[in-house]
């Protein structure tokens, strides 16, 4: 999607909007091409307009493969398919991010199961994982039905699958709220091994105890035992400038706890949830531990928080001075 | 609808958009209010949401009376309702002025008879000029209807009927296209008193033969008598950065031609045509004659093109001097 | 006034300046009118020039009726009328927000008693609310005389009249100071039924104690019976970055307290006691109770930090929310 | 003064300003300085706030010795004393360069004899050129007299003296109009040696006929035998991206006559006449000859409509290939 | 290269620049990549610093694969090893285009034989067409050999391999000039498929004659009997601002001559050469004919005149219809 | 150096950057011009090509000096000698500043002792104090000869010599490190009356302990018996967006401390250690105690912090009032 951005104004009353683009999904896949170095690419569907060339522009400039995005052709004026958009002012203090999605009637939530050829991704490309979850799933009826095909083909493949329970208020407004939302999820999660989010479990900095999401990821698994990794992230939000951050995960029976990143300053907060799956992600795809693949999400978090956009502008080697705690001074 | 404009740079490579209002009718109301200090509204439907908010600062900077617009909830993503959005560069030199609408699904769209109380706008309000033309009634089949409907209200109630022959292809390409545009216009001219745009004449500033002229408009007002004006905009595209202009008329048996704009500098061309009718109909309304009023017209399309932006921007002065040709130096 | 805002750096080293319009009086007017969607109307005077139909172009975006202004003919160089301009930075840290009126020869200054048609603004169109203070009152010798008669003319006519005792050193500087401020409002406070500001009192929010508001507050009321409304914000600037905000006012014999808003991050703090004058007005004309209205003046006040400009870009629903202490997260 | 300039906006409609110093006699010294690099100071006053400590920080960049301003103590609000501000829009194709004066009670206008130390000026720093004009010296009464008394002091000291015609119908608008200037100019003309503008004599590029300007030329010599140099700029104004420009000089008997600059592309027109008095001085200071120094103005006036603001941004050997009619091609 | 540019100011009087990324052989790779759609790749080594990664995020976004780069290890300071920036200013009207290189000491030009491994580039990545030119090969007295070791290893690989002659007299400034420059083409054109740039050939616009382009490009190939292609762009630059446009080649023993583009608006001509090439080498990569090839190269560097940046930003179907003079006006 | 800024983005996915004018020793010199109306000027070399014209553009600004500036010829492309410039982005709370020079080959590094004309600074121009340091001395082998040549002279002129430890790694990577730094610093230190920066000291806000200080400062003095003035910073950096700073000094056997200035917010830490400097020079020449002069300082340094680019934009009239620890809070 096109992000708008209208910097330090709120979006009834700018004039000007800077764009980036961004999605759940797809800023996973941009982290971990930009911050990560791993190949990825993105499979969408996208109208064949200006607006979707300008999405093509930004994700090259992001690493994303762009190779197998489904191009629909438009009828000049966006009445039978569209690239979805969305206005978020990034907040500031007391004032908190707002935004606006404008994504009815687009390209991607017309997929429909048929249309993507799997076995180039899975096969040919030799994708070693595959990253979905409720956005993607939730846009429509026929996403939904997508997003299982495409877990089970992953699945087949060998390719590692995981999923992001992250749930939009808006995109279930109409079709039965949260529980409609998870019981897509629960459908779903049987093709995952790693899950980010975890149900039933207060994810505050806070308020956080060891025993509490012990027994929360302990339920998840003994439902959807196939699942390998269950992670989150812990925060606070004191203000739109100012959060504290965290990240647990619960692996082999084992919990581990990322470092506490307190009082944090925040620029734009939009895309941190992501930034942390495409940190842990990361390390397990390239063979780390789970405490440094923790680490290396929430790390990755923290640092979005301070550049403006979805996506995390941090490099590897910063992300592992900052896992490890480093002092970051001025250096020139 | 909110006008995405990339500056110098293309609509796929930009990272930053000004943004306008715009909208062929909207345009004239606004030119009304703004440079001829009419009073004037705009009856549509707009979502509710900070896009739509978005639209109505712009409107109100404008000058243009928002109170009549039908606000419409919106589920939060825009999956039953929009907002209206196109993206034009404005090219230069060689490169062309292109675009892309984004209005599928929109409020004003949806809008059908009933929806809009007319005897608020023509009672009350008392409206003395109705202005609308084929870019709102080919929205979709309902605003057809709306059109009929409020052309047929603002007759009755006394007050001047203007309609714009407007075409834009995107809006009719699975719909029958010219032809079924040509149609549309022909069921609603029978409610009008002024035209803009003329069948069947080659409106190119060079071609322009007055005979010919006079042969296009004299047909249509044997098929429309109640038509007493009847006017278009002549010019020619020598390239993005430079007009030819000029514009003509047929009222009351005569012909009437505005001065001649020769190799204008074109910064912005969107939106020159609605500033031409607002022109017109300003003299119309403020009892000028038709010389007159239609030297304001062509004036107003004329320096709308020196501006970024559909809007023109100039003062009531200005357009008077232009339009007397009276010399303008920089004065200080 | 036109409001220069060099954005983060100081006024003597910019190249750029964002321009606001702003002025204590017609920011009370804005957030009436954006806000909280009240008709408003500013009744001032302006050199018909550039600059004024810059300020009047910034004030129809902000929704405040200008049919009341008086256009003054200049000479072309402003020598005998001129608008009245502020260049001001907003501070970072411990750099305070500082800044420099222009205001001299104004054509707002040179108003004098009969210029303005109260008939027509408080017979005709009704005005419900007449809301000035020590800056118009202040302005000049002309000035004081018309805020006398305006006031009055208000109470004859029914409307409710309140004042700011708002202060500006630079315009008593060779004036009287402070003292011949305080002469002036004391002339003009028997026609008040709302007083914004308290004398004698310490307004810090640290320091605040229900008693010595209370003495304060009572002591003014039995000079100024008349008074139904004393109010006041509570503050505490500890840098330019971030402030301590509440309101407290007294009414009927009672002292109420609006919630602590402590550890504000602020932008741009210009017009944050105007934005709590138009909250608790609004309460106060929509018939809400006192304690609401003095919350949503507070609440429109706090918000008003978080953006640029004078006026505050709070929607009512989020001053609604802010009031009642809903938690605000990122909602889209 | 501080010019506003609102780029491819109206002033009125714009909500961010770039700003430039500029002013007749500052323009000559600017370009002295930064061009041709010669030490060059100006004599004025400025009221000593933040926009006067912006023109100073203006003036630093462009290299004018600033030590001889006369900073004038303000009363906070500029009532007693301003410094002088402009809004010029740049225009484009048919719409003109509009703009706006606001240098009432500037503290240069207050300027009366005695006030400057003009021994400092001509005796300690030994300038050996004094350029004033007719903006300077009809800016009020008292400057008049200032511009007497520093033109008889730069002749007594051997300085050599230019005066430039320039007349600003605002200046005047109450005072005389076209009439009183000249009188004020023949009154001031006895004390020059140099003077930039020709009484009756139409400038225009088209028009210019040698015959016509050594009449009017001559006509001036017999009024101030003691002028040496009668110099003009010659212009067609086409539009206002699309200028004519030439110019022409009487010297000892003889008329000079520049290449013709036949439809220059013109960004920015304000500032080029000052900057063609400034290479013609240039020329004369640095010893050449006349057509080389009439070359010099004319190139250097030329080069001025290529970019924004008054002051011109080429180099010496930029004009002096200008000049030599080199060809200029990107080189790299 | 790291391109600065001013914007509509001068280099040296700039306070705010913005970025492209540019040179020779790259703008052709990108125009490959970005508007015909290929897979390119560029050959080259950076500086691994911010600056280089900087160049890498403009060449994702170019959509030119950059696995082929050689990051070269810096000291921090860039003494021993740099990444090459250039500013230029686009011009306006009789200012002309002007620039300054700083690309003393770069990786690019460290480059020497035996650093690339041209196996990876022609053999397992299986290059079509290499194509590199005289300033890459003027770099240094390495890059020349470099430029020879990957000429033979492309002809032996079978790709085409094309040469433009390009010449930077700042590379050659002490190092023999145009004579060096000449004979190290000499050296390397046997090697030559096609090649950009014809010796003892005036490619003025105004001046073309067949006859003399067949001598010129016939006495070439008299000398490299292996150039398939010889070709040319022909101009005329009326100012900085208006250029006139054709392209002329010779193959086959035939002379192809591109549509003339006269009258040109130019925005910013850098790179249009490079994109002559482009769209040459896109024709016959694509197996078109010489004739389509010839147009698709002139359209494109006319379409690159338009927009800012050395890039091309036309898209495939908008070239295509450049080249078929088919009318281009407002779509939308 | 020319710095570039890429404001609150990261510098490699930039697209625009300011540009400011900085580097250790100059800072001093622009800090003591502008904000403490001394006159100052600055001894380097620079190549004479655009962007150092924009250096000096820059400096002019700045008010400092430069007419003994050495312009050096260039090959054009800068292959012999270039402009330094330096890359820094400012960080925000976690993300901290982080920069990249590119300064190898730059002319102040190829200069040499005799190349300047130190009769003129400290005789004709009579300097009273002479600043340098660490970051000039050790740009090259020659450099460090240039430093004590124009200690030594200034020193015999009578001038007083101030000397900044500053240690930039980049500079000395490859030719010794810290080691090789110190052992030039003992090198020059005999000919310093006054230095920044303690040695075997640790100078953290949090952990300053006066007799570590004056342990510490005893111990240089006694190696250097010369220095009269041993000055320091403090500081904590918690975030790149809040520092903790103070200063300390030792003269006469006496430690002065300046106040605390805790919980800082910081835009743009980068020149605050010059800013320090620049104050406590300012007192010292200016006849002030040590106190005061620290304190001076301190609070420039604190000032600087506020702002963007490495220059104070303090007046000293700010500068006296942060000393004094007066209220600051809005004026106007």
């Amino acid at each position: 999607m096109i992000r708008f951005d209208p910097g330090d104004e709120r979006i009834q009353n700018a004039r000007t909007f800077r764009v980036w683009e961004g999605g759940g999904e797809y800023n996973v896949a941009r982290s971990l091409s930009k911050v990560f170095r791993c190949e990825s690419a993105i499979v969408t569907a996208l109208a064949d307009n200006q607006i979707g060339r300008l999405a093509e522009d930004l994700m090259w400039q992001g690493g994303v493969d762009t190779s197998q995005i489904l191009w629909r052709e438009t009828d000049g004026i966006s009445r039978k398919v569209r690239n979805g958009m969305y206005f978020i002012e990034r907040g500031f203090g007391l004032r908190p991010p707002v935004g606006c999605s404008d994504r009815g009637n687009t390209a991607v939530s017309q997929l429909k199961t048929g249309d993507v050829d799997w076995q180039k991704v899975f096969g040919e490309a030799g994708a070693r994982w595959f990253h979905t979850g409720g956005i993607f799933a939730g846009l429509s009826e026929t996403t939904k039905d997508v997003a299982l095909e495409a877990m089970k083909k992953a699945k087949e493949s060998g390719a590692i699958v995981s999923y992001d329970l992250n749930y939009r208020a808006s995109l279930w407004s109409e079709r039965g709220g949260r529980d409609a939302a998870n019981a897509l999820n629960h459908e779903l999660l049987p093709f995952a091994d790693v899950v980010f989010g975890v149900e039933n479990f207060d994810a505050s900095f806070a308020a956080y105890a060891e025993k509490n999401f012990r027994r929360a990821a302990s339920d998840i698994r003994s439902k959807f035992p196939d699942l390998k990794v269950i992670a989150t992230t812990l925060r606070n939000v004191k203000s739109a400038s100012r959060h504290d951050l965290s990240a647990v995960c619960f692996a082999g029976d084992e919990v581990f706890k990322a470092n506490d990143f307190a009082d944090l300053n925040v620029l734009d907060r939009v895309g941190s949830g992501d930034a942390f799956a495409a940190g842990l992600i990361y390390g397990l795809l390239a063979g780390k531990d789970v405490q440094f693949s923790l680490d290396c999400g929430a790390a990755n978090s923290a640092f979005t928080l301070t550049t403006p956009g979805d996506g995390s502008a941090a490099t590897l080697s910063e992300i592992e001075n900052l896992s490890n705690s480093k002092k970051l001074d001025l250096s020139r």
